[in-house]
């Protein structure tokens, strides 16, 4: 055993929760400093002292922000993992190797677990909750989505009793700052993202974030959790916000609509004897300017939910960081604890209603934006008219203007469509491509409200 | 005992939790209907059936939109407080007496509660909450503050780490109804109020709504958990709706402001050794127009809170109605119920870290709209800004304007001011009653940004 050389604090004694941290960045950090300054007000939370006793680090040598009690970092997550005194293990680390592995040692080493581990969670989180609910310990997430917004404890359980009938989501802080320094600067994609990076909102390779890969994570979890059933992270559909223009900014703002990333989840109800299909998406998505979820704007993310009891709830608040991502780890850490007060373990079972179809994309229905580059010259708008409603699709409004910088002979078109299929809208942009005078298609975006 | 009368439903077995339902009105009957027609849902969400076992009523002869089961049905309390079988005892009848005494009984016969009531709560909740604790069971009462608007519990757990740094609230949503109305119409207070009520939003008797009687009480339950202390309903400031004219919207707006009723609690950090003070009052306010509070309108509520590690959040949902309050009394139901399963009770201490003063009104300091009718003559101005001068008081913008339908010799004056005190400000308003060239002191509003 090596907790001889923990400290002896006063925290130390034989009553307190005993934690292991793995991890000691942005947010284990921010979780060190909490544990460590602000014992006494989490102790009366829960009625003894929450003791770090443990720190996991790739590299000791490292300097770090906070400065935790000598004796405690350590390289080897055996040290976490074997250690028999250690009640919950937490889990800040990221990634999904060697994580899952050391979490599954965990638990099936009694130890309880919180992680703010999005990709873990969307992954192999059914596994790991199958995992803890055996071996009789607890898993928590809370920090996984939406930094400290309460999310997994809202659709756990205060909307048990509804059915939830959607939810639309701004998840993703980093493409949220690009899309409104677009909006409120006129900008174009690559320098709102050069500012996002100069800022730190947006990493240097992008990627995860831009092409929304981050979101479809955050809604594989609360699609789950909200409709009670497994969703698959790679079965979401999904679009990155990189084609997504100046003119697309301009336009949308001139029709009463601002451009969002938007993860959204909706249930179907379909025949008798028939499950609910549901429909998961993330995409760049205009959004009536008057709605709530248009005024979350920069880092902020937030949640609109519609059960078929509450009716509408919208969750709002910082999405990431050190300190709001601690809060929500140390609130999942507190939760554990009063459980262990209890002796109890897996209160709040994990639930899962069915396995619920996915609606495919081809199916899904929604108005469309399409802006269009063609030529100008007359009988134009009436072969795109005619290509749109041989699929089946209507037009609501068509704007043609005059644009400075327009290509010569060139003329822009923004359409806004009523409902219309997808496999629709599809076979209309194929036929549009075999159209001479249709020069380019330079964007085609869904419109949705909550 | 009575209980041979109770119906023996498939969902009547031994391992039921049995639930004991005193009130059948608008959110008792949504409960029974939630409970008799969602009891499969809600059998999965606890792992074992929910049954209603009996409903207390007034009037047992009267016509009733939901059908309960024979035999259920009871005018006598004690066929609930006396029947050993009951778990849950759910009230939705309202009101202190004898509603208070019957929960003290309840919960000495060893009987869980979920209250729905907000006044017995906020006037009686520390007690009741020790004496369930000293009894071991639990008393849950989301659904006493805004819905089902997931409240009470983040509060309690999801911000636990936190500091709470304020918070601002549109917690009735009959007068943010009544607001609505005149800030979209421009409509007076007396007819905006006639439409509430016809439409069922007010009552006959609107008192409790519009003299913010009722958010006072929401306000203590919400500012009493936030800093976890006791808030007594009493102690806050208040000022009610039905001052507020037309005249004030049309002004507020050509400022940039909304006028809404806010209930706001904020934490003072004061000299080292001396506990935190705080404040906590409702008055109608001005919001400036882009704060996310001031797109909550109709019905609709929110609580803008900040953290000293989440930031700001927003809740934001129906803060009542049948559909959304039952949403949350069953939700803690569900919550009893697991805690019922896993033996135990009281899991979440009440916690109260120590009782922090209340900071006195003078002592408030805020920004404040004041419009004024004045003597349409030199020096009259120079006069007032004396008045404000020679009570600390600055002025950061005065509109003067022609208004068609002003008094014969009169001008408006709207003023908005810099931080000033409370006191200063009621000092400078009696030095303009002793001033002839001040005919009227329309009204005084605080400014406030959450």
């Amino acid at each position: 055993m090596t907790i001889t050389s923990a400290p002896r604090s006063s925290a130390g004694h034989a009553g307190s929760v005993r934690i292991g941290l793995l991890g000691l960045g942005t947010v284990g950090g921010g979780v060190a400093r909490l544990l460590l300054e602000r014992g006494e007000a989490i102790a009366r939370e829960v009625g003894r002292p929450i003791e770090l006793r443990r720190v996991v680090v790739r590299d000791l040598t490292k300097a770090r922000d906070v400065s935790v009690p000598d004796g405690i970092l350590t390289d080897d997550p055996a040290n976490i993992l074997d250690d028999p005194e250690i009640d919950i293990v937490v889990e800040v680390m990221g990634g999904i190797h060697p994580t899952g592995d050391w979490l599954r040692q965990a638990i099936r080493a009694g130890k309880h677990v919180v992680t703010a581990n999005k990709d873990l969670v969307a992954t192999e989180g059914a596994e790991l909750l199958r995992l803890a609910a055996s071996h009789g310990v607890d898993i928590a997430y809370e920090a996984s989505v939406g930094g400290g917004i309460p999310l997994i404890g809202v659709f756990r359980q205060d909307l048990a009793a509804n059915e939830v009938q959607s939810l639309h989501a701004i998840i993703n802080g980093t493409t949220n700052y690009i899309l409104t320094r677009m909006a409120q600067d006129g900008a174009d994609y690559a320098p709102a993202l050069a500012e996002a990076q100069a800022l730190g909102y947006a990493e240097s390779d992008p990627t995860n974030d831009v092409e929304a890969i981050d979101a479809t994570y955050k809604l594989a979890i609360l699609a789950s959790l909200a409709f009670r059933t497994h969703v698959p992270q790679p079965e979401i559909y999904r679009e990155g916000i990189t084609r997504l223009r100046a003119d697309d900014f301009r336009a949308a703002h001139d029709l009463g609509y601002v451009i969002k990333l938007v993860a959204m989840a909706r249930r179907h109800h379909r025949g008798l004897g028939e499950p609910d299909a549901i429909e998961v998406r993330v995409h760049p998505t205009l959004l009536p300017r008057d709605v709530l979820l248009a005024g979350v704007n920069g880092v902020y993310n937030a949640v609109h939910v519609k059960g078929d009891l509450v009716g509408d709830v919208l969750l709002y608040g910082r999405g990431a960081g050190s300190a709001p991502t601690s809060s929500a780890v140390v609130a999942d850490i507190i939760d554990i604890a009063l459980n262990l007060n209890a002796g109890i373990a897996n209160r709040v079972p994990f639930k899962v209603a069915g396995d619920l179809p996915r609606l495919p994309i081809a199916e899904v229905e929604t108005r469309y934006y399409v802006r269009l580059w063609v030529a100008d010259q007359p009988g134009v708008l009436a072969q795109i008219a005619q290509a749109f409603g041989d699929h089946g699709i209507s037009i609501a409004s068509c704007i043609q203007k005059e644009t400075s910088g327009a290509p010569e002979g060139s003329a822009e078109l923004v359409i806004v469509t009523h409902l219309a299929r997808e496999a629709g809208m599809r076979a209309a942009l194929d036929a549009f491509a075999r159209m001479g005078a249709v020069r380019e298609v330079a964007n085609v975006l869904r419109i949705e409200a909550p």
